[in-house]
């Protein structure tokens, strides 16, 4: 391997390829989690840089492991502990290449920050909506891997339909030039959605053409409450007509959750004259007009949901202040609410939105008959079926108790799922951490197939091996 | 193969394995530019008996042709010439599955015609919003193999976006069970989004669940004007900031196209002052609130337009028939016109809607350098950067000597869409007319992309062989 390594610091010059504690923080997942071993950590600045590394690698039968932000939740960017692999940082590959207002299309490379891409659209009066907790240092290279959702996606669709161009360096290191952007394409298999989501067991992203849209004229964010979960989705159903597309958030929060930021933030406001819901909504609606018709909208959709009864109470934001306020709930206040009440098994999971009412509550059954006094604290994208639907601890029941149930845990809800027509990973993919419960969900003819994928592209096995897939 | 027409037979009963005459209109295409032969046309009634069929040509290893209502413009539903393969015919799979409002998704069988799930939707309060002129005999499982397009895509996208899950039998005559109605679902690779767009060369599709919308609450068509191209795409743009997501068709048509209807079909009314654009638009707004607020944003966003001097003239549609009279210009006095006048060599492309300017104005030149005299008649979706491109002859050219010019005319055009970053097939698909062209204009390395996937996911090559790429 002092050979490969020779090669890389011929190819990269010495100062990018890492080793030791330079290495360290791209070996250990975000939540320290996972911490795997490297060769090195690379850090090629082109495309062609790129190439040459897959081809070195390729010679040397050296596994490769691509990392944009190192932010992902299931350790698909962490190597296994065998050392064997290089890891290829692509964060130096960070430039935003061509901005295209007249077709709203932005290109940039893979080690781009999202939030770099977000301002580079609004600096060009356009807006790349896509948007997710960790936008400030994850990158769009992370982001197609695993198809990111976030709380747009309700409008705007996953990172797969935001995207119409990819450039991608093939296992043998060859570059296909796919940075197409257009809205109609029909020549051919569909590369660019099979290397979306894929998490970097198919081909190394190096960047991509992405869809801007018009900037809304204003945006008015409100908290609602109702009287059960039926009426939250019915609701979702009446706003969705009432609104159009100007309906751009539907983030639903249970009344467990709302309480634990009552009682571990005070400080944190949360406008509602009670905390009876038993579910509530935080709504976006983004306007073309401007903020006198997106307040009367306002009026005339949650005033008819007053009179049916659907929704029970409401506040809207007077102030851009407020309206950030209200997100903070859900961005910040939700998740360090949850960290000071103790430990809890998270899950991220998707139903048909008309089956969401039955899941909730044959979940929370099935957990109670098997794990009594869990509380589940269930949150998420309504308007995409999605849930964050985390398990906390029973009262008095300690981390280690509840720390050896995970697995269990996960079982139960990723069962109740499956039985609602669901998936277990909506939008945080499957990496390390789910691959070895995938084939209990997946039929055996699509693990298949999926194999079959992996051995036509990568047919030596050298592109993020066991990720997905088993190795 | 007598053994294998007489298992068909005996699987799906003699009535739905069909010869001689009775096969006759499944094997040649609508246009009647292509036939083929076929040791039998079969009509199997179930996903279970089309696994039937797959497993029998498998086992006969004879070569299978997929078709839905035989309305492909590129002969991807026909046969070659040899007689060895079975044509699947899918129309008796046609079943409306499920509906689900809260959920907002339509369950249907492939062979489903699209207008029937147009209506289907519709009976349930919903949009589905793909159309397009075949909506009245093409299939859901065409569509899909084609990834088609239509007038709605600015809006609501191509089959892609609209759909979600997909049941499919793989070449080896097994079922994929993928309709799942889910808008986020991150387990794995995008086995739906490979098969759609995959002409039935890699699997069938006999099941797909679909995307609804909301009906909108009124819906406007209007015609307007340009003093040129440049301000066609710049009225685009603001437009789509101006209606947002309400802009749902943006149809460019030239100065050509409507002195053509004028011509040929004087009774068709043009509702314009004059005749002097040289560029003009249909659009449609389909509103969220209502009649009075969708006319109030027409003259908002159009009366901004006319003072910028981007638009010169504009008809709003003031009932339901003048819109439809408006729609019929585009939908059938269009193509009318196109015949009465002569022949045409048609092309469907693609380009970047910034480039639109430039290609017209290169293309008309590269046409005119070599092909004196020749007409371009273009037309099509300028919000998606898709344009029918048609050629006609130069006055006093013969049909025949047109025809003689077709490949070379191709070339022309497909060398400058080439040029501009475009696609030679925005909605039409490749079929076996575009395969041998396809190496001018898509890379090696994506060539063999694509190569690999056939053979991945079709070992023995029966399915559709010889379209999309070389058997």
């Amino acid at each position: 391997m002092t050979q490969l390594l020779d090669a890389l610091r011929e190819t990269l010059g010495p100062a990018h390829v890492l080793s030791g504690s330079d290495a360290a923080a791209f070996l250990t997942d975000q939540h320290g989690r996972l911490t795997g071993n490297a060769l090195a950590v690379v850090r090629p600045a082109t495309t062609e840089q790129v190439a040459q590394v897959v081809r070195l690698c390729r010679d040397h039968r050296a596994p490769l492991v691509p990392q944009g932000g190192n932010t992902g939740l299931m350790g698909g960017a962490t190597p296994d502990a065998g050392g064997q692999a290089v890891l290829l940082s692509l964060g130096r590959l960070n430039q935003v290449l061509a901005i295209d207002t007249d077709n709203d299309t932005i290109t940039v490379e893979s080690g781009c920050v999202l939030a770099t891409v977000q301002q580079a659209a609004f600096d060009a009066g356009r807006l790349f909506p896509l948007s997710l907790g960790s936008e400030g240092s994850c990158t769009i290279g992370g982001n197609l891997g695993t198809n990111a959702g976030g709380t747009q996606v309700l409008r705007y669709g996953n990172m797969r339909e935001l995207t119409l161009g990819l450039e991608v360096v093939t296992a043998e290191g060859k570059i296909w030039h796919g940075l197409r952007g257009l809205r109609k394409d029909n020549t051919g298999y569909a590369l660019r959605d099979l290397y979306i989501g894929s998490e970097g067991t198919l081909g190394i992203i190096t960047a991509a053409t992405l869809k801007m849209f018009p900037l809304p004229a204003a945006q008015h964010t409100a908290l609602l409450a109702f009287p059960c979960i039926v009426s939250a989705v019915a609701f979702l159903s009446q706003a969705r007509a009432g609104f159009g597309a100007a309906l751009t958030a539907f983030e639903l929060l249970s009344d467990t959750v709302l309480k634990l930021i009552a009682q571990h933030l005070p400080e944190q406001k949360i406008p509602l004259e009670s905390l009876a819901g038993p579910w509530y909504a935080l709504i976006e609606l983004s306007d073309s007009e401007g903020e006198a018709h997106a307040r009367e909208r306002f009026e005339a959709v949650v005033g008819q949901a007053f009179e049916d009864g659907l929704v029970v109470d409401a506040t809207i934001a007077e102030s851009l202040q407020q309206s950030q306020g209200l997100w903070r709930l859900r961005h910040e206040a939700l998740g360090e609410a949850q960290r000071r009440d103790g430990r809890n098994i998270k899950h991220d999971v998707s139903v048909p939105i008309s089956r969401i009412p039955d899941f909730l509550r044959a979940t929370a059954a099935a957990l109670e008959a098997r794990f009594p006094g869990v509380r589940p604290v269930a949150f998420g994208h309504l308007g995409d079926g999605n849930l964050h639907y985390n398990v906390a601890h029973a009262p008095g029941q300690s981390v280690t108790a509840l720390i050896a149930q995970e697995d269990a845990i996960h079982e139960v809800v990723h069962d109740s799922v499956f039985a609602h027509g669901g998936s277990i990973s909506a939008e945080h993919g499957i990496g390390q951490l789910k691959r070895d419960v995938l084939p209990r969900y997946k039929s055996e003819v699509e693990l298949d197939l999926m194999r079959r994928l992996k051995q036509a592209l990568d047919p030596l096995g050298l592109l993020n091996p066991g990720k997905v897939l088993a190795a």
